[in-house]
């Protein structure tokens, strides 16, 4: 029998779900929605009986484990989802208790960030790298750390809150209540500021006549691309307020690779090239010398990824490494 | 036999030499001066000479590793000294192998505020925690980074530049180069800044008839035990330059403890005390939870104690664990 892991990535509005072979191969892939109407216990008795049917399709295979990745505040050794902004109502729940108690398999818990930093690093851009941070970049800013190969989890498993480390502590106001973070220069709301100061300076731009309360960085992104010189400029900006934070993580972690992904990464080259030279001329010689910062390469399968390779650890451990505790 | 392990801390005036116990007790103390005139190789041999004559004073004792302390860039696995301001004409000096050919036992180099922080993990202030910083508060600004127990090296042995964090992007200019690090607020030069800068505010002080560019933070912590209040105020102000940059660690690495070391420290609970609350309110609530600041326990036997500590280690390699590449 070939075993199969399951990745679970918990969005907001779809669960997705993928199955891995050991080898890191997506056989199979499915979604459904996520029911924030329903009791969250009944909602995981769904999730378990979706998955159990969707792997005894595979003829031949055998699911020997499962990953769950949710945004939010989790503790992995208990398995436990405490909170988080996209799931209201979804407080102190036991994920892994639940589902084990309909799937009777290995079930791990991790933040959403975390598996696809670990999805990268298994099987996008970040693999064979040992030290590296895979950033994900759209409302709120995520960041998941990997250091000598292994995921970094911190001491109550909340590290790798990159998008509210400072970069001026007089700066613009952050939604965490602190001023200058990160998130509030790179993040959707962010790169929105940055266009209405850009635009405050009187540059002609199709922004100048349109609501922007409504404007998402898609929509910059495409604006860029049809040569509007004020969405460069947002971009370019973007670049560099990403550069100086990522210079930071260079001096403190001497990191080899930045992965950014995440939908505002769709910008490309005119958002990553300033980001890398900020960086590289930003931090110190030593840590430059080695950093690089390269686009995702899984796009939104890289949680699901990332989670059946932590179902895969917990089911095959590895002699070293940092186990969840 | 009993075994001893001697630990060296090279510093741009003195080489303190201590010898340890694999429990960790200095058993012995020296010092020699730091001899920049004579060719770096010859230098190399006087202390391979002391170190052993030293060690054979110590009866029923064998000496069984040296683990070496050095500020500045190095190559651990080469055990190479590439470079650092306080050793002008020492650089790519071959420190192991040097050491090596007089001593004929294993020998290991590390950089200052590494083996400080092993020495405050393994016996000082970060005993039995497992995520920590130790940051040396002096002219510059140390750090060592101790991650699920072991020293975080990154990824070509530079991690720890925390002094060269940006808490404003647009701020101080700092002696690197950039503008904002933490240095130039919390380092001997950013706290005599923030003195005049307070002093330029009118207040009454000590200081507002003294020659300001030799002032040392020694003074104005002799002046603010004395209840002057610019001086106070000049502490309560680098507690919170300080704090804001170690909620940024907090949310990056979610560490449990940091401890503060170097002269500067000695102002005590008159800096740790603003630099503590700042750091807890400034970082989100969960890292914030586990986070402690503690003064360094060790005084300047840190680095020694660290440098044996690694010396044992690679007599004694644990099984587990993050050991030279």
């Amino acid at each position: 029998m070939r075993e199969l892991y399951a990745g679970v990535d918990v969005g907001g509005q779809h669960i997705k779900i993928g199955l891995l072979t050991r080898e890191g191969e997506i056989v199979d892939e499915t979604s459904i929605d996520t029911d924030l109407e329903t009791p969250v216990l009944k909602s995981m008795g769904v999730l378990a009986e979706t998955l159990k049917q969707f792997a005894s399709r595979q003829k031949g295979c055998c699911l020997k484990g499962v990953g769950v990745g949710m945004a939010g505040q989790v503790n992995v050794s208990k398995g436990m989802y405490y909170s988080g902004p996209n799931f209201p109502g979804w407080v102190n729940v036991p994920v892994v208790q639940e589902l084990k108690k309909h799937l009777d398999l290995p079930v791990i818990l991790e933040n959403d960030a975390n598996v696809a930093a670990l999805g990268e690093h298994e099987y996008g851009a970040g693999k064979g790298i040992d030290n590296m941070i895979a950033v994900t970049l759209g409302t709120g800013v995520g960041c998941g750390i990997i250091l000598e190969g292994h995921l970094y989890r911190g001491s109550n498993d909340s590290a790798g809150e990159f998008g509210h480390n400072t970069i001026d502590y007089e700066g613009r106001m952050c939604v965490c209540g602190r001023k200058g973070c990160v998130e509030a220069y790179v993040g959707a709301r962010g790169i929105l500021r940055t266009l209405k100061e850009i635009l405050a300076d009187g540059q002609d731009s199709v922004f100048k006549t349109m609501d922007l309360s409504k404007i998402k960085p898609r929509q910059i992104n495409e604006a860029a691309n049809q040569g509007d010189k004020v969405a460069l400029e947002v971009f370019r900006k973007t670049g560099y307020f990403l550069g100086l934070a990522i210079a930071d993580i260079a001096n403190l972690l001497n990191v080899q690779r930045v992965v950014v992904g995440g939908g505002v990464a769709n910008a490309g080259e005119k958002l990553l090239g300033p980001t890398l030279e900020t960086a590289r001329k930003e931090c110190l010689s030593v840590p430059s010398q080695v950093l690089n910062i390269v686009p995702a390469k899984l796009g939104n399968t890289a949680g699901l990824a990332g989670a059946a390779y932590l179902a895969m650890e917990l089911v095959h451990p590895k002699e070293k490494g940092m186990m969840p505790r």
